[in-house]
């Protein structure tokens, strides 16, 4: 997926001077005049870069009024990030504490680990038998220290019991390893996205101002066999969000 | 992307009956066992067929009480379909008359075409210079003749300006189709989505329920130089559509 032209680079370093605080929210950023001259690069190229911090909600382009660094900043995710590979020190990719980390923000997340009889929807998606229990894995997650989205996991029972899935706290290497060393790396997921209001219980958790919907994610991962053996559901308050997936033709 | 395997098989043969009036709304659906047996499959199979339409919006499985067919469908979007080839007729693979047709419903569209000064974000993601202008292709599409979402596409004049996309009517092989012949295959898109609450405007157009959301789906294609040559927003009533992305591990 990555390419980096010239003006991804030109990107990059005016997104660097926002996260490292060089220029704060509400500032103006350098003109085009002033950015061509600074990397030896043409108008064209300097409006593309500024077009992709437009879109990731960076900055705020007032036509002849300047360009602007915006006061709220939704996170962007990237799911297919997920499948990026592990790090040196074998540990899975967050895409939520990588997101948070590369705008410099802090990352936090409180995990509750129990096993339940999950909902019926979650029940169909991973094709348990009736009363089939599940491990689920919630996660409220912090953002500088405010509350900003929840993720709950689900595994089969049958699958995850016995594993450190099953027991309470972190998974330093992520979830997703454990999976891969019982024998079920995930080789295909699919992801359903879509929006509503928010829950009351919703609202109180995430601390939603009025009139905020949520977008819903739900990841289902399966193994080589197509076994569905994760499902992950994400509730993001629409306002602190911005889900991006590039595709290429082949 | 795509898979067939046996229990897909079975998803599509309930999928169809579905579709097809066989099953109608609030009906129950054979149990597991019929559906074993009918099939020549296994309980797991089977289930795993279930969970798909269920996914898909068009089952309901309340346990110990059986699976029933929804009443309301949410319209199942896959975004990443664009990229199909051409059909036999040379013509590109529009992803909503696809999905609309596929579930045996009509789909019916209004356009307009004009030529504006696009709103900042688009002319930003177009990389337009100040003052340029752009052709908006504004189409609201219905689903059995009623409104159901908006899709507006936004093109630079300098691009297509003569071209039948600055021309009124509907392009039967497909706007994308043109900007390749005029030499700008896209190679890449970004998709970005998003929720929010429905202006006026388009709670009006589209006949929304008060409290229903929007998602908006904004997709911008690049040609082989990386330039930006499309934008495309939809903005789809968050209770009435839902969107999949399916990814493979590489």
């Amino acid at each position: 997926m990555a390419r980096s032209s010239l003006y991804q680079q030109v990107a990059a370093e005016v997104r660097r001077a926002i996260y490292a605080g060089e220029l704060a929210p509400g500032d103006q950023i350098p003109t085009e005049a002033d950015l061509m001259e600074a990397h030896g690069v043409s108008r064209n190229t300097v409006r593309l870069a500024l077009g992709e911090l437009e879109n990731e909600g960076l900055i705020l382009r007032m036509r002849r009024r300047g360009t602007f660094v915006r006061e709220r900043r939704p996170l962007l995710m990237r799911p297919q990030d997920e499948f990026l590979p592990y790090d040196h020190e074998g540990r899975r990719f967050d895409t939520f504490v990588h997101a948070v980390r590369s705008e410099g923000r802090t990352a936090d997340q409180r995990i509750e680990v129990s096993i339940v009889e999950p909902p019926e929807d979650v029940a169909t998606r991973l094709a348990l038998a009736d009363g089939a229990l599940a491990v689920v894995r919630r996660r409220l997650r912090f953002v500088d220290g405010q509350p900003y989205n929840t993720l709950d996991s689900y595994f089969p029972l049958e699958i995850v019991g016995g594993s450190e899935i099953a027991r309470p706290g972190d998974i330093t290497r992520g979830a997703n390893r454990v999976l891969e060393e019982l024998g079920h790396l995930q080789v295909r997921v699919i992801d359903d996205l879509s929006a509503r209001m928010p829950t009351s219980d919703e609202s109180s958790r995430l601390q939603l101002e009025p009139g905020t919907p949520v977008v819903v994610h739900t990841r289902v991962g399966y193994d080589a066999d197509d076994t569905p053996v994760r499902v992950a559901v994400s509730v993001l308050p629409a306002d602190k969000h911005l889900i991006r997936y590039e595709l290429e033709r082949h």
